[in-house]
């Protein structure tokens, strides 16, 4: 590109560092970020300064907070003996959008890797068996993606949580609800197939 | 959204104004930003800031310059009795990119929309009478786009220009070069016919 700016070069290259955004995208949001007034664009770049000089991630969770301890690992509303773990602060927010769980979490940081170079050691593992080891923990649910990295994670994780003879559950994973079944990708219908369950009412219990 | 730190909401709906940008996009790209070291994040927020509060719109043709005057319009290699008029800098940057044109610019920025409520005093069309009757031109170019908005301009520019009596093109609009016929649309196929030109070399001069 022809800048005729070293200033808006400059921007466009930062915007074009993000994932996703080449750089005719980082040109229109750049120029889009010109046409606002001065006021708002400080307050932009200053938002995003602030965001990575103060955030805290949460003593006990992992999670993304603006205090030592989360919301949720702080409030007494929460089952503090019912751990969720999940790799990262979106799948907290999702699960926290469905308003089904009322335990808390643990954020892992990521799943191992072994392609990225990703170890048990570069997740917050131990931290887990440290947490398990010195609180009581009724159950530990594995909330992780059903992917390759997911399976060697839950894999790895149970071997070291076996030894607490705690409850280790995963979620259930299937056809989504009013997904039909012929659209379903051959793994996740052969999956369900394997990990099917008693329909509710037709066997005694 | 459930954020788990207000900082993070903060930084999703900075994201989230920008055209194009949805709340979960803009989320990816703060836990983007989270994930790098600290320096890197302070000098995205300062490019912006600096941005904003350092960038020149040149003096002569208004377009992005880091100086009073650009470094088109300081050139003493570019004809400055050509004038090309555009509607923003992205043009400036799509034609100094073909290396076809050694002339000067004058940008607009932005074309007459009485659907967006922008009229002629909201662009610099007043510039331009100005500079083209206080120095010698010998060509104006008007290369805007080929819609609606574009076809106002022209005709109000035309009106605004044509006392000057200096020759006034528009740039050719047509088929695409290696585009299959077929496959135009049909405003740009009917135009292309209308504005039909001498096949080089079968029509006596
Ligand atoms: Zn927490
Ligand atoms: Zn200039």
């Amino acid at each position: 590109m022809n800048f005729s700016s070293q200033l808006l070069e400059d921007a466009v290259n930062e915007f074009s560092k993000l994932p996703g955004v080449g750089q005719k995208t980082a040109l229109r949001l750049v120029l889009h970020l010109l046409s606002k007034e001065q006021e708002e664009v400080s307050h932009f770049g200053n938002t995003l300064i602030r965001l990575k000089e103060e955030i805290k991630h949460c003593n006990i969770c992992h999670n993304i907070s603006d205090h030592q301890t989360c919301s949720i690992c702080t409030s007494v509303k929460r089952e503090k003996e019912t751990i969720c773990v999940v790799e990262d602060t979106r799948d907290v927010m999702a699960i926290e959008n469905t308003n089904q769980f009322f335990g808390v979490y643990h954020v892992l940081g990521g799943l191992i890797s072994p392609m990225d170079g990703v170890g048990p050691s570069d997740l917050f593992i131990d931290s887990l068996v440290q947490r398990v080891a010195t609180r009581p923990v009724k159950e530990i649910i594995l909330a992780l993606s059903a992917n390759m990295e997911g399976d060697t994670t839950l894999f790895y994780l149970h071997k070291r949580l076996k030894d607490f003879q705690i409850p280790i559950t995963t979620i259930a994973r299937g056809i989504a609800f009013g997904g039909e079944l012929e659209y379903a990708d051959e793994i996740t219908l052969g999956r369900s197939i394997i990990t099917r369950v008693p329909y509710e009412g037709s066997f005694i219990k």
